[in-house]
């Protein structure tokens, strides 16, 4: 199918369903007995819940579903690729999100996309419907608003708050790049990393890298001015001047060409391609170079003009090429972990943990050059990151409820079956309409 | 059972489930497809949805479900009978809401406890919410601000706005009380009524019986200080000025004994009883006379003390009496008529197109002095008021998509059914664990 037929089917589906949420029921009614059930689940019986959490507030843990609940937010700023399109036209991404996280994770995320682009607005409003959710998803938010946005609100709110396009993106990197590392038998304290862009993503990825173990001083953040240096008048006083001291203290200078030179990763989240990195900028890179060419819809480089430059292990954005660098397959199993345990942050440690859970699955299932993460389709991926996450934030003592690994295991696994068996349950009862896109 | 069993029996139940409300699909996902369906529902591909809402905001209507969702918003001001306790204690009765507008009207209501009690900042809070959202229910808000926030909405929205304690308990009242007058074969233009209270569902008992025909000379309100008066120095310059002014402009002054002597009907929602209002105060009301004790939980005078003083029909808010004024009656079947004309605004019109139908419907059943309103399992009640408050909307021209009335039935129907399909089919399926309910 090409672009213009796969886009318009794109829309036509959309348009056929007329959107991918709905509302569902976690207790039972029945016609014969809805008076009953009215009087226990609504008035006047609803009124003795609410009556102690009222006088314990832990309560509404145990009593509503707040604690599965997950607010997927965006002001529309950055959304995708498409820059500043406003709340409604973000809509059908934050209930695309919506949909994985419950398919993927079992978590009732509701999408809530906001008339609000003031920073410190934003980070009111998010404060004044925190009684309703068990965690904040923060979604396609412009830099360097997003940076501060999230920052604030893990300081002030007591539920945990995510930004997937900071920590969702660079753990799934991390993860890749753990994978990768391992085929080609380097120490990650060892190797020469450049990071491509200096954006959310390009700095999460820097950040996440280090903390995953990368020596500060062997990696270089690279944007489109060059290397990040400390004496750049254009990073002074900015968010990018903080990475610059603390990667490259001693003002190297120079372009993304000399940056890559002898490098052993790059991890780029740049301008979509093709040719925003050129053959002959990665062409200098070390033996076994590692390169993930991360811009959506296109990559940097593509594929085949990496190969040609002698790259070995690849990574992209898209589906349809292997090893693709999928924030689903970190946030559904995040917030899997972190709900379960009623953790009141995401700490990076976590984030660390879970990329290390991915990396140690695909070594389970089979590394291999062109598999250095999982897809979608396998679960236990995700059980074991919501898993190692859950561990971690007990470790961490940010963790609401202690279980030991076997018991947060079977939770878990409990919980990322059960949309599953919903949605094919939906399927077979005609509760979900049925499209034709396996004929097409 | 009795109340002490009852309560804890309540609490059991919330703890047992965990919630109500819960999050599910509308469109299809399977493991073998899971790749090509990410690309369509989520990135790449809904980016193209997302740019045709950019050009054409109307498109979000089809592309989403944000026609079909209304938030539940509660400051927890004003809770059941508890008073202000907050947001998250309000919680399950959120929750609550949000389950019978699913269940009994196709709806995906999301409980949205907000921790923000100011009114200017609700509406502002509100506002900012709106893109999300197809409609938006307010719930227990305390007077006088839910008068304020409620008008302010409606005029700031394009979205409909709804406060249940005010329109909710008004419209199904007025159902009730349309019907109690063609038992007792009297015309609402000339009865003489008597409204107990002077709060939010008071003053909204009084504007819709006079927007339902009364005539509001022969109206009078009675709070606790008695008939309402311009003169009364504690009215003058509140919301309760205009009331007097309206229904009672000579000055009459008395209690509620005073005001009830010769009264055909009266409809009360004060302070629960028993006792609140006395048997003799009602007995010398007219002949076939018809009284709504609304209080809850507790009636303001028990049906069988109205009874012994000559009441006629007896309405109250418990289901374990009958003629319950139930406002599970009116909201999902006004908002499943709202929602499916897209339309803009809630008229007073509409409301009593609704409490007709409601009427209507009951005397189809068969009116009885102890069956003025339906239960809960009656489908068509919900059916006929969506129906009539669409067609109602499409004449005012609030509704942004029009249908003739057997098409909008149609719509209609299908969106009712839906959820208890969905319900059979989820406890046929284990996806709702089994309680006990029936065996207790």
């Amino acid at each position: 199918m090409d672009e213009d037929d796969f886009l318009e089917r794109t829309v036509m589906m959309h348009d056929f369903y007329g959107g991918k949420f709905t509302t569902s029921f976690k207790v039972p009614l029945d016609k014969e007995n809805l008076q009953e059930y009215s009087s226990i689940w609504y008035t006047p019986g609803v009124a003795e819940p609410c009556r102690k959490i009222k006088k314990d507030e832990r309560k509404v843990y145990d009593y509503t579903n707040k604690g599965n609940m997950v607010a997927v937010v965006s002001d529309g700023t950055r959304v995708l690729g498409l820059g500043d399109i406003g709340p409604k036209a973000s809509y059908p991404v934050m209930e695309g999100k919506s949909l994985f996280f419950k398919y993927l994770g079992g978590v009732d995320a509701v999408p809530l996309p906001i008339a609000e682009q003031d920073e410190e607005k934003i980070v009111e409003l998010v404060e004044k419907i925190e009684p309703g959710f068990g965690g904040i998803n923060l979604e396609d938010i412009e830099k360097p608003k997003c940076f501060r946005v999230l920052d604030k609100l893990k300081e002030k709110l007591e539920i945990p708050v995510w930004h997937d396009d900071q920590q969702g993106t660079a753990l799934v990197s991390l993860a890749g790049l753990f994978s990768a590392l391992k085929l080609v038998d380097k120490n990650i304290s060892e190797i020469k990393l450049v990071i491509g862009g200096a954006g959310a993503a390009g700095i999460n990825n820097a950040k996440y890298a280090i903390k995953g173990g990368a020596d500060p001083s062997n990696v270089r953040i690279v944007d489109s001015k060059g290397i990040l240096s400390p004496d750049r008048e254009d990073v002074k006083g900015t968010y990018k001047e903080k990475w610059a001291k603390k990667t490259n203290p001693q003002g190297e200078r120079g372009n993304m060409k000399e940056a890559l030179k002898g490098a052993d990763a790059c991890i780029s989240a740049t301008v979509p391609g093709p040719g925003t990195i050129k053959k002959e900028e990665v062409e200098n890179m070390a033996e076994d170079a590692i390169l993930f060419a991360e811009a959506n819809p296109t990559p940097e480089i593509s594929p085949e003009k990496a190969k040609e430059a002698g790259i070995r292990i690849i990574g992209t954005g898209r589906s349809d090429y292997s090893n693709q660098i999928n924030n689903s397959i970190g946030f559904p199993g995040v917030f899997r972990g972190v709900l379960e345990v009623k953790a009141t942050d995401i700490t990076d440690k976590m984030c660390i943990a879970a990329a290390k859970a991915i990396s140690e699955r695909t070594e389970e299932i089979g590394l291999q050059d062109d598999f250095i993460i999982p897809g979608m389709d396998d679960k236990e991926t995700y059980v074991k990151e919501a898993v190692a996450v859950g561990m971690q934030a007990i470790k961490e003592g940010v963790a609401r409820k202690e279980y030991t690994r076997s018991e947060l295991r079977g939770k878990v696994e409990e919980k990322i079956n059960e949309p599953k068996k919903l949605m094919k349950t939906l399927r077979k009862n005609n509760l979900i309409k049925d499209s034709s896109i396996k004929d097409e």
